[in-house]
């Protein structure tokens, strides 16, 4: 049965586990002093250019939490979006890791804009407050809308006139670049970005993030924080072949794109429904939509999903790179039933 | 070319690369609510008793750290083995995540005596010192010798007296159970062990560790614990699938025995050569041994391996379930021709 | 020349400077064993009840950090408003010390109401996101408010009835008894307040704070903590003699009483000048007002005090236990000779 | 009664207590922005240079997480003394609060040796093990022991050519210089130390310590990391007139001096008792003895000390700017009385 829940609910994509099971021969040295590893960093810097640095860890968490320490001081606080996954979806990971202060910007679609980041720094240089050093932004958003280049340049034009830095937690980065149809390099690096969270778990890997520092110098201590951080895989070249795989013949990208036109597809099919609501723009892979409750409650016992705002009962629908039109056909026909 | 190095320079082994493949299956819920994980669990409590909280965790860093950051609080301090892999191979991940002091003892072979603890207990009570409240021992340890049962018990019973708890960091317990030929419950839980890293890795899985607590009193907190360190795996499944498969069919003793023998069997080897001393007692998987310097550095130019002292010029060989008789002859052929 | 920046540049109180002086005499043990301490912790005895555990520290903030370090763990939350000290003027302490994140909620007079922070414990027991624990409030508000017992315990019972506890920033604890013209242990610990960190340098003192419990099982471990955290002193009598003397023939309450009726005093004739809107209630020591900017800008030549927002110009003016009439009058006289 | 116990179980000098009453006039901005805190900082800058930062906190601990904090990453590793305050003493609060690992280093009199420093070194650049970047040395040390200057430039001069940095705990580093009979400067700043702890309260202060940077590229963010560390005083100028006071006529030199010969002639004193053995050179204003057990015994019940080694029976005496040769006369007598 498919599952709406989440992009994470899918399997490994048969090409990336391919890749894998190849991978599995003889030995090699452990922690990335390896030949896979080494091929997967130059697929990286082929998209993002020579002069990155690029480390693989294990999840977006560990992603999102190790950019953002190694740019960081414990004094300084980061800006995000109230929705944003390190502010509401990693336990706090952030703040104990970092020890920095989360910053929330209330935000209707997950986007943040500079006048609100801008209230926040009237206090640079003061001792007595956290002192704002990241701007965090995520694209595609966790309510699946997505920020075109100019907005990302905005944000990054204001954060680097303000002596601070852009994150972008990009676990669903290729989902981004499908729905604006541009390439990866476009919309961060070139856009401005400094540090990038690269999804690959949510794409069709089994494991393993990647953190891309476009600035070397920012990326010095990143090992030892890696290390540090209880990030550092051994076998690494699991995650390598990996990514190896997934940045090769344009896969990161067919992925995704299907994934957004399984989600467009869903949104259309729903639209035809009465009585339901589609909340916000469906630009990635996301579908949020309100519901009677009965309706939901109903649908929940015979799919999974998660409820998203119990008092407004909006509820969120996923697609992956896995889901087929088959799949939505089912789901739909199962809340016409219902209805 | 088989690596000396590691045993997680290995591969994964066959029948767990295969269990992996399998459950790339169709949809399931991420983050540990699945059927692959619940028979994975089962698999622990059938080992260790039904009465068990076991977690499952990225590395065997993550496991240490985690399993001793669940049982203490920041100003109590943890008692090991200057050996330790939690004091020299973490990066200081122990005191970064868990806020405790580090207490290492001195030790020829990498056991740790009650005596030796005993001398820092005299303040307990007393605020300004670090409040020791457990003792980690390795099983087998760093430096591949074997703690008996005994020798665990004396621990354990000691550190009750003392309001203490016993951690096991097990990355290799699969190698301990295997030399003294007893069953796991019977070296950990059976002997007072109180909370155990349980390695995976390094016995043939790709991904993966365990903590597991023997008193789920100590383990209310840990799920909450695991998401704040990065340690929760959204697809679950495939550490399930491994753990699954490395527990059935006797898997995990049947590849450490293994990796133990060839340890043996090149112990049994280099001893017939001139000029080279074993430092250790070869009990578990690896072999320490003191060459002249240039046999060393000639030996590196064809084989990799860690020198383990630069001083002394020792060296460990460690061997895996991957390593074989031929790899053996073929390494001390080499030595023997460099000599 | 007086300043109305804030109550913490007010001198030490005569009777507390005197009671330093006094205990200037031979040798006494540090650390709190000494009959200073016996006596300042007898006073606090008297006020909230024979079953307390009270510990002296340095300062305000770590009252607040150690007190709610003490009863959480890193992955918990604390809900405060979003003018709490805690949250704004602490340079992230509360973050970096105790792991937990700051769940902040917007305000008008800087007090919190159980329907704000209901919306945030949706996601009790789910490991993704920082599980509440404590509800900091402060007593009198940052805005110079105060909550009244009812509205105390309104939020106790709120609390206890979700599992959780409640901390009261007591930075100016006095300020709001002597507002309520209610008994210390009334608005605290009968109200269902379970930690408070009680004020003593805003007050009179030099320095040192206390952290009070009314829960003995919650501090079991605040001496280590206190400790580890660098706020024990060495010299405690100094800190324990301040304690006793502002705890002795009602001083607290008279100091307190008075900064109030001073802030009164200065209300009244601001209100008497056009142009000039009071913002916030004056419930205690503090008067917070909208000017004209050029009326800040020419007032700040001469006296100093806190533009607090800058974009609608809205200044906060504070008096302490020195502040005098006359004071008031010159103070307002410069007003009015500038507007 | 004279306490022999510690220094800090003296009362505060009398010139000092004058400085602080004479402070208490009128109000002043608070956190350091005043004429006392500005006076006490030029007294600073006349003994270590005009090119220095000096930044005042609560207490030694304070002072020497703050500043190792400073001028390192949670990666690091700090090495000191086994005997060393940050070790011994600090309940853990070094790697609480810097995320560091200590490492110490065994030694007979508290000082430690390049010889085995460079011991730990060996693993620079790789990414499993602490990095070490700060050495740090207590003078005098906790053993009453006084390094000379050319030991201290020998470790200075190593760690600079390692990419080290060298921390003072200078607790008692008034007692150095009147023991080498030399001048802070020529013992810290041109003997190569980077930051250094200079202690207040054990050389006839009531609270406060200050860290000095020596380099003000090291101090950037000291400003912010003391915020959240806890360690800002609000009344500032109560910490500052001390220490304009102290280091007014010679005062801080007059008071170590005068600790320190207190100390020696309680050695030569004890020199005379049969039984009693001395077990460190008396360099400072400590004396480390072993007595028989029950002349220690006895002696508690009417003198209170610490004892230091229960195993050997050895106790410590210190002595302060406080103690009397009659305090000591009389001290000697009652030993004599009781062996």
């Amino acid at each position: 049965m498919r599952s709406f829940a989440s992009d994470n609910n899918a399997r490994v994509h048969p090409k990336i586990m391919e890749a894998i099971v190849k991978a599995n021969e003889g030995d090699v040295v452990s922690y990335g002093d390896d030949i896979y590893t080494e091929r997967a960093v130059n697929k990286f810097k082929e998209i993002f250019g020579e002069d990155i640095d690029v480390y693989f860890v294990y999840n977006g968490t560990g992603a999102n939490v190790l950019g953002l320490g190694t740019i960081t001081r414990p004094y300084n606080s980061i800006i995000c979006s109230s929705w944003a996954h390190i502010n509401t979806d990693e336990c706090g990971a952030p703040e104990k890791n970092t020890g920095c202060k989360i910053i929330s910007l209330p935000s209707a679609d997950a986007k943040i804009q500079v006048e609100d980041i801008e209230k926040h720094l009237h206090a640079l240089g003061v001792e007595h407050h956290s002192q704002p050093k990241v701007i965090s932004i995520t694209q595609s958003t966790e309510l699946g809308t997505v920020y075109t280049v100019d907005e990302i340049k905005k944000i990054s034009d204001f954060a680097h006139r303000n002596n601070m830095l852009v994150h972008m937690d990009g676990a669903r980065i290729a989902n981004a670049a499908a729905s604006l149809n541009k390439g990866l390099r476009e919309i961060t690096r070139d856009a401005g970005v400094d540090v990038l969270s690269f999804g690959g778990t949510k794409n069709g890997m089994m494991f393993g993030e990647a953190v891309v520092f476009f600035n070397k110098e920012l990326s010095k201590d990143f090992k030892f924080i890696r290390k540090q951080s209880m990030q550092l895989h051994s076998k690494m070249r699991y995650i390598s072949a990996q990514f190896e795989a997934l940045l090769s013949d344009n896969l990161w990208f067919e992925n995704a794109k299907h994934a957004n036109e399984m989600a467009k597809y869903l949104e259309s099919k729903v639209r035809e429904i009465k009585g339901i609501e589609i909340t916000q723009k469906v630009e990635a892979n996301a579908v949020f939509a309100i519901l009677p409750r009965q309706t939901i409650e109903k649908l929940l016992k015979k799919h999974f999903f998660y409820i998203w705002n119990e008092e407004t009962n909006e509820v969120r629908w996923m697609t992956s790179f896995d889901t087929t039109k088959e799949d939505i056909d089912s789901f739909v026909s199962d809340i016409h039933l219902i209805s």
